[in-house]
């Protein structure tokens, strides 16, 4: 027997967009460059953010807004570290949007802060959809979860400059192929710039870590 | 500074019910023991069914759904190893809902199936609120993830008869305590049985397969 494929249609919104654009001039003016943080549950958000902070914290003034359903476990992981950082809890919803920016820009001291993360709801498709204002979007993919994910959440993994490889220290356990991770990535977004890295061993840190310090100097001077 | 915490509402539709109960009454009808299988992306969902199917194929007629938002790989995986198996593709969509299941169980030789797996889309928080009209949900977490999961997804956890916990092959790599993974779970949720497993190593599979086999000759033959 061969597999049937039901196709399902439906409407991705786009009013989003407009406030999205006032959130962009806003963190221009400011010259904060903003990033819009996505990846599946797990992968090593929350833990990639602290350490570009520990990273970054004596060259830029760095802030950060949490999105999670539930809790403020990851808003107290990064208050522990002493940055600004707001929690949105979205009470079921599978996604930040424009407009849940604006009172968490309002909450935050933006005259101070070069660098603001944004971490998005841990989730592969909702968040493609709906732009936040940012300067980038910065893909958190990790090894366990395997190298076929491109092709099941192709919109996430186009729709991004970087892509971060997480949990590279874990490599030798999985049956995981970085080489035909980065061939899937680099069909559907030939410019994507992959770094693999491990928040725990510090493997790889330094180079990604490189690119988002030019990024911000380029906003901050340019 | 203290964490300042946004909450936003969000209206969590209900109009799928209805179809759920139509869906239900149909597999009652045929005694099909329906499991609505919910996962992160890259815990293991595909994997885990697939081991299922090779300890229960002699016992029980087995069909599977696949839902994904983009791609067949997990259909063709499932086809290799000769089930009968529908891909519906949402297109965007981050769920299933029972709509989606009527021409998938239209197209299933359900007279000839005892345990039907819906393996729904990678996603924590999306699918919770759709019924399909199965009898049970499996909720399948795995140990890269974190032991904090259940606080950040809470709905997913609590709405569960049974969560599988895989990949407790690479623990010993992990900053993941078991015991604190089961403690959050049953402050949400007391009544869940929660089964550690390796679809690598094989290593507890026996033990929910034990389940699972139970559960469906409950409903073939009750």
């Amino acid at each position: 027997m061969s597999i049937k494929i039901i196709k399902v249609n439906e409407a991705i919104l786009g009013a989003n967009e407009n406030q999205a654009e006032i959130n962009r001039k806003r963190l221009d003016e400011k010259r904060v460059f903003t990033v819009n943080v996505l990846a599946s549950p797990g992968a090593g958000k929350t833990s990639t953010i602290i350490q570009a902070i520990h990273a970054l914290k004596d060259k830029f003034g760095i802030g950060v807004i949490e999105g999670d359903v539930a809790s403020a476990v990851d808003a107290s992981r990064i208050h522990a570290v002493g940055m600004p950082v707001v929690q949105i809890n979205t009470a079921g919803g599978c996604h930040l949007d424009a407009n849940m920016m604006v009172p968490a820009l309002d909450s935050l001291p933006l005259d101070d802060i070069d660098l603001l993360f944004i971490e998005n709801v841990g989730n592969l498709i909702c968040p493609n959809a709906f732009s936040l204002g940012e300067d980038t979007r910065l893909l958190i993919a990790s090894t366990p979860e395997g190298d076929d994910k491109p092709y099941k959440y192709p919109a996430m993994f186009t729709d991004t400059d970087v892509i971060l490889l997480n949990k590279i220290d874990l490599k030798p356990y999985l049956d995981f192929n970085l080489d035909a991770f980065e061939k899937i990535v680099h069909e559907l977004n030939p410019d994507a710039v992959i770094y693999p890295y491990s928040c725990t061993t510090g493997e790889g840190v330094a180079d990604w870590i490189a690119w988002l310090e030019a990024a911000v100097n380029a906003k901050k001077n340019g």
